[in-house]
């Protein structure tokens, strides 16, 4: 099945677009996964103790958000041991009934971007995503091989677009029209030979909310194109930010929180909570603000 | 070590500028190998057969190139288990007195920026690479905690600038200056604060030998900034292309050549050859076509 389609009905079933970002942060894990920051310890415990805490974490996001996010640098950090924690990880999750986008950001160029498709999207077996991320600047025969991927296993893309550090403008905005903007229109075309029955294209976009006037341009430009908003939460966007991305009806665009949901214990409010009942109720809390936010559009 | 010494230091040793591309290709194996391509099998027998290759070319490699680049993603394709055969390759290698170039074309933003810099260059022991392929697609503050990775471990970066692949101009042209000389003229700011006693940088640029005139206005541009050279070999570019690429004495640049070399075996002249006494031959014509070229600058 179509992933724009498999993406649409997840969100209408959950009733919010929030989309998890699975970042463990070494440094940043609750005290009972602090081994996996000991550079003394076994690396498969220290891999094993990632892999506990967001056991832990899908258990709260299932059949309440219709995705999570895992980042794949994280994992890499523990080698092979944390590329097991991440077959894990993605397993459990979709076990769990969520979608599953592989934040990986890769690029590269003919058969060698059909590899990282392969990887991801095909040969993984039950660790398989259902969609990741993809950097555009090797340009359209770079997407092109994972596109095929897709068509062949019903998976989808988020294309990077305009990311959401605060020094993306560099590149991103070189140029007349910007180079956004061209990036833009080629994502919208590649996607055309991916629409689900929903409307809207497996092919989607990466739009920062930290940069809410152009999130709402490239929402027009970008009309049959699902958007993965990250931004909000810990870098400083609100719901408020993120509504020029969404179609009528708060259909279209995914909102992505990581450390705000994963390391919600460490903030000051919620001292001496356990870090389960933090994360539990910064998720219950962001559902409740998109719902609010959207319920308005 | 600063990483622009040392490469400096190899390419002088060796008398060649050549590295060699680890892309384990699955369907291109040698039939020795051939239970790399059976998805039946198990896959860390499959893993073991890819590393099994690669320890066969590195052994041809040592002590002829300075340097191996393997490519992540044909690893990723086995998961976990091609993880472990990358650290056996990337160890290998390493003790073989190969530098190893890490070719993951990586992007991300801040601290994710910083933990594929650790997973790379600094967390995994014996299996570190000396220098790692990125994207500069997010901007400088994507770049910048990769530096601070390569400032603490004498590691380098090459930054992606004119890419090899028939369609890279669609975005990196895109512009008035184009994009690439945007992200060239960055990139060597970028280096500054790493060059090392040979006057070049650490911090590198990738820039394909397909466009030969520009490779020649990037070396004016990107002039304290080592190249790796994609695109000589199967791709189609000559020795001849690269020359652009090079300092005064054949200095301050690598070719890479991946297929020409793994697979030298599969071409017709080398019908009857064993993969392995094609695959020194590839590697002796090209050290040799090299000499030739660069004794004329």
């Amino acid at each position: 099945m179509n992933y724009a389609d498999r993406i649409e009905a997840a969100q209408i079933e959950r009733g919010n677009p929030c989309l998890i970002g699975l970042d463990p942060h070494l440094d940043l894990l609750p005290e009972e996964f602090a081994v996996a920051r000991d550079p003394s310890a076994p690396r498969s415990e220290r891999a094993r103790a990632v892999e506990q805490f967001l056991l832990g974490i899908i258990e709260l996001a299932a059949g309440r958000v219709p995705a999570v996010k895992p980042q794949s640098a994280f994992f890499e950090r523990l080698g092979a041991d944390g590329a097991l924690a991440w077959e894990r990880v993605v397993a459990e999750a979709r076990r769990a009934g969520l979608l599953v986008i592989g934040d990986v950001k890769r690029s590269d160029i003919a058969s060698t971007a059909r590899a990282y498709g392969q990887a991801f999207l095909e040969d993984a077996g039950e660790s398989c995503c259902d969609a990741i991320t993809v950097n555009p600047y090797l340009g359209a025969d770079s997407i092109e091989p994972l596109i095929e991927v897709c068509d062949r296993n019903g998976a989808g893309l988020y294309v990077l677009v305009r990311t959401s550090n605060p020094g993306s403008g560099l590149f991103q905005n070189h140029g007349d029209p910007p180079l956004t903007q061209l990036v833009a229109s080629e994502v919208e075309r590649w996607g055309e030979s991916l629409r689900g029955e929903c409307g809207l294209s497996s092919i989607g976009a990466v739009v920062g909310a930290t940069h809410p006037e152009e999130l709402g341009q490239l929402r027009q430009q970008l009309s049959h194109t699902p958007l993965l908003i990250p931004g909000y939460g810990a870098q400083g966007a609100g719901a408020t930010e993120t509504l020029g991305g969404f179609l009528p009806g708060g259909r279209g665009a995914l909102v992505n929180s990581s450390r705000g949901i994963l390391y919600a214990w460490r903030k000051p409010e919620n001292d001496g909570l356990h870090w389960k009942d933090a994360s539990l109720a910064a998720i219950e809390k962001m559902i409740a603000e998109f719902r609010q936010a959207l319920g308005t559009l």
